[in-house]
């Protein structure tokens, strides 16, 4: 298949990391797109392509029309750009190929916008400050037709060796795990942070601990594996740890909830 | 130092581990108390050890007694074995080291039991279907005399290269801290693999992401590394999550709260 041509709209941690993987895999980006110039710049300096902040400059002559964007903005975006003197197709629509990166946003938002929609999403958590081996980035496309499905994986496939067709349906679902398994994991990492900070107990000392309970759900099920005061609901611990959670009412009644929770999932009941 | 005698009581997942790398670090282990007489024998035929389920058979020539128990009858079974006839030291009282391994339970414990009382907190989550490498187990005792400290830290030292004197002050929140990085942590695999399991997509479709969450709170701070809709509070996304997940009244309250503490604790606003 021909090296496509690709028009990156977004300029922050996914679109960054997703666009500096397909042009080191080859893809030749041709232009950013961000409402901020200088991050578009930035980007696009990276990938000798050229950058803009006006949807009304963007390059018509593309292959992909890759939406890297916070799904808030996402919907109007996609309106705007679809709305260009693009060259026509058979319905009077671009040929092109518009793809989102949104986990909970479904296909259904290019109908009647785009002849040709599809889904890129790579499911990972993206900083600025870290780079990440995109090969192991499992990413879940879709789209409406098998040609299309075609042009998607051979495009992912470029930069990941694990790509997946899923749903909408599901990948609502998958984002949803994602969040729990990754936002709010990491969140407790800065709840457990900053518990420890006000006892001048460092965050490393938690290393060895997070890295064990890791390795063990790659080997027992999350529910095999689980330890600690709340599978017995031990009422002295978990009393005490609440009074040691006094004046953060929230942090309590997350405490409270998740061990409720461990308490009503285990077998030792 | 001469290699110490010991007598374990317990055979949970906490005993087993930590006499079983004391064994092999040769530590004579002399016998093995628990309740349920089959745990003990399993657990002493390992180490050339004796077994019993009666603390008044309990051998009370060993320098060490290593309480690996539940929080919950650690007390009352220090206690007895305390009542034993001991060989009498200066006060009257055993000249045995007695040790609990119990994060949130104080050194206090001891007072007017033992003459000799510290603390052995191997901080790691132990499930008897995985072996783990004790070496980089971080263990944090706590004595009352320097010389104690020392028989405890030389203990600590034969299984673990990360040991540490902690109060039992501070001991509290480390133990805290391992709830929320460690059960906590694994309880939110637990609702994603049910939550993909309805989907019919397997959990390890998460190591990658998991993976990474973990790698990144090695190199940048967890609050640093945050990311998913919560941090700028994507109403459409939190919303369209707590849909998905009507029917389980508790879930939607630990997202919506876990989310609501990711965006006060964010940098975005």
């Amino acid at each position: 298949m021909e090296t496509p041509k690709i028009v990156l709209l977004g300029a922050g941690n996914l679109a960054t990391h997703v666009g500096l993987a397909l042009y080191k895999a080859g893809v030749e980006v041709k232009q950013v797109f961000s409402r901020d110039l200088s991050n578009a710049t930035l980007l696009a300096s990276q990938m000798a392509a050229s950058a803009t902040n006006d949807l009304s400059l963007l390059q018509t002559d593309a292959d992909i029309y890759l939406f890297a964007l916070k799904d808030s903005v996402l919907s109007e975006v996609v309106d705007k750009v679809a709305s260009l003197p693009f060259g026509k197709g058979t319905l009077g629509q671009s040929t092109a190929l518009f793809l989102h990166t949104a986990g909970s946003v479904p296909l259904a938002l290019f109908e009647g916008k785009a002849l040709h929609g599809g889904v890129f999403y790579p499911m990972q958590t993206f900083s600025k400050a870290r780079a990440v081996d995109f090969r192991m980035i499992p990413i879940f496309i879709e789209a409406t037709t098998p040609e299309d499905t075609e042009v998607i994986e051979a495009l992912a496939s470029r930069i990941s060796t694990q790509v997946t067709q899923l749903s909408s349906e599901q990948r609502k679902y998958l984002h949803l795990g994602a969040v729990l398994s990754c936002n709010f994991v990491n969140h407790l990492f800065t709840l457990c942070s900053e518990v420890l900070a006000k006892q001048g107990i460092p965050f490393e000392t938690m290393w060895p601990l997070i890295q064990e309970t890791i390795l063990k759900v790659h080997q027992l099920s999350p529910q095999e594996a689980q330890t600690g005061p709340a599978v017995r609901y031990d009422r002295s611990i978990i009393d005490s740890q609440l009074v040691l959670l006094e004046g953060d009412q929230r942090l309590q009644e997350i405490y409270r909830l998740l061990s409720e929770s461990i308490y009503a999932h285990s077998n030792s009941h």
